[in-house]
């Protein structure tokens, strides 16, 4: 609750206080003098509920409890809706906001919560934990989402999921380039989806190279993320297409000296490289030095595509 | 933490009580005996924390405190560091997992959690309010992302942002359809974004109609989703479309009694409808009529896409 004016922060433990004795709760008050109440009150089933007051008129209410069931919920909510009438009796129009959260599951088997890239919190409809394993650069996880089928997470970061077709139609260029006859190189990509959006597209030859950090991100996306990349994970080689599993700057590097020459270049490696080489002593420096070197293995016309 | 064995409560007090100690907090524990300990630690600067021991072998730490500045997240994250640390030396290799999630922020001029209509919560990185009125039906409220643009929030229901192109280009069949010299009718919109896209493509009238509940929400969005809906809601008649502000469902009967027939109809209703006349007893009642009266004013070869 954000209320419009300052609370008297025992005029809000008194009105409140009945709803969480009614519970069966015991309360046990700390007042700070300058900085208002901590209320906490305990049940005897192991539940309890945390009542901040601030005095210039911010009132929190936390409840936390085990083996949360819609019972629970249920008598959650109903508390909650108690809570929300008394406090707008006390304070008329003086509540600037109310807002309730979702309770937020902690220790079970499936983790619903995976925080975006800049730190803003996410929760996932997960509902099955289809793949878990460590690497020895990262962990790899694909969890199965029924709004976004499988989702891959490398390391708490989520990478990509099978609802994703427009990252990787974005990446391409957006359907508007003719990649029939075409000479291309994905660096990156161990998803397979751009291969396999691409190997469609009747090129002449694909070449995707992926770190060995990442071989076990084919391993599970070949087995578990088949709506974004078909069958071409299933043999390193195709018709018109081959995987290395190599750093790319060394095989860039040869690229250049042997004047092998692309008309696509798609940089689809993380945007926070995982570093294995000296070289490689900052991102800047990486994305440089990736950039340097794609544009030495690019024909004249040929166009260069990344994140 | 999620354990893989039963957790000695006292024995995870003992460990982690310095760590709370050091930062000057007093300590409260409470001891449910079969449900494990509370204990809640309190700082003199209004900050606390409570630390929940499930004897069963789950440990949850939650810290709280106001005027979070860069200096106390820094602060945060150091005392959890030392916190995973002291569990990692008293459970070694039996932490199953251990999950650190980002502050949620309250209290703050700017809201930035707007839960998915299944209840998960999702946080925005919102650094504007935009527009924020209440109308006799609902909420509407405008909000900038960084990453989506403005963001069309009805009554806590984020409906629609500037970067949702992909939504109203798949109601319009994604861009598999030709518009040029059709007739089109549009059955809510109200933001104006499948005009807007319709107009571009040279039909020969297209007719939006929008119930009056949502008068404020065109309002808002002809100011502030300029990127959703160009200029096509500044005025209610153009060249080749008109919006009528009336409920849908007399003016669906009046074509179909008139024989006015369309080579479209979208249906860009909300999923649940507020309602407001006696005949939409229920949402099924009400999307079936809708759907009945749609096919009636559609030509035999025409198309009806909804979401």
């Amino acid at each position: 609750f954000s209320l419009n004016l300052a609370a008297d922060c025992n005029a809000v433990l008194k009105a409140l206080q009945p709803i969480f004795q009614e519970q069966g709760m015991t309360e046990t008050v700390h007042n700070w003098e300058d900085h208002g109440y901590l209320v906490t009150y305990i049940k005897k089933n192991g539940s309890f509920a945390n009542l901040r007051i601030h005095p210039h008129g911010l009132v929190l209410v936390d409840l936390q409890s085990y083996n949360d069931d819609m019972k629970g919920r249920e008598e959650v909510d109903q508390l909650l809706n108690k809570v929300e009438e008394r406090m707008k009796e006390l304070f008329h129009g003086n509540i600037k906001r109310v807002k309730r959260l979702p309770a937020i599951l902690r220790g079970g088997v499936i983790d619903r919560y995976w925080p975006t890239a800049d730190g803003r919190l996410v929760e996932y409809d997960i509902d099955e934990v289809v793949y878990d394993e460590d690497s020895p650069f990262q962990n790899i996880k694909i969890l199965h989402s029924k709004q976004f089928g499988n989702i891959l997470i490398l390391s708490g970061d989520v990478n990509l999921a099978e609802s994703d077709l427009a990252y990787t139609q974005a990446i391409m260029g957006s359907g508007k380039e003719d990649y029939s006859g075409k000479e291309v190189l994905i660096l990156g990509g161990g998803d397979g989806g751009i291969l396999y959006e691409i190997v469609k597209l009747k090129p002449k030859m694909v070449t995707m190279v992926v770190s060995n950090i990442d071989q076990m991100v084919i391993d599970g996306c070949k087995k578990h993320m088949r709506k974004t990349c078909g069958d071409v994970l299933d043999n390193l080689k195709g018709e018109c297409y081959q995987v290395l599993i190599e750093d790319c700057i060394p095989v860039l590097k040869r690229y250049a000296k042997e004047g092998r020459m692309f008309d696509y270049v798609i940089n689809d490696l993380t945007a926070v490289p995982i570093s294995t080489s000296p070289e490689e002593d900052s991102t800047w420096e990486f994305l440089r030095l990736i950039l340097d070197l794609s544009m030495k293995v690019l024909k004249q016309d040929g166009k260069y595509f990344t994140q």
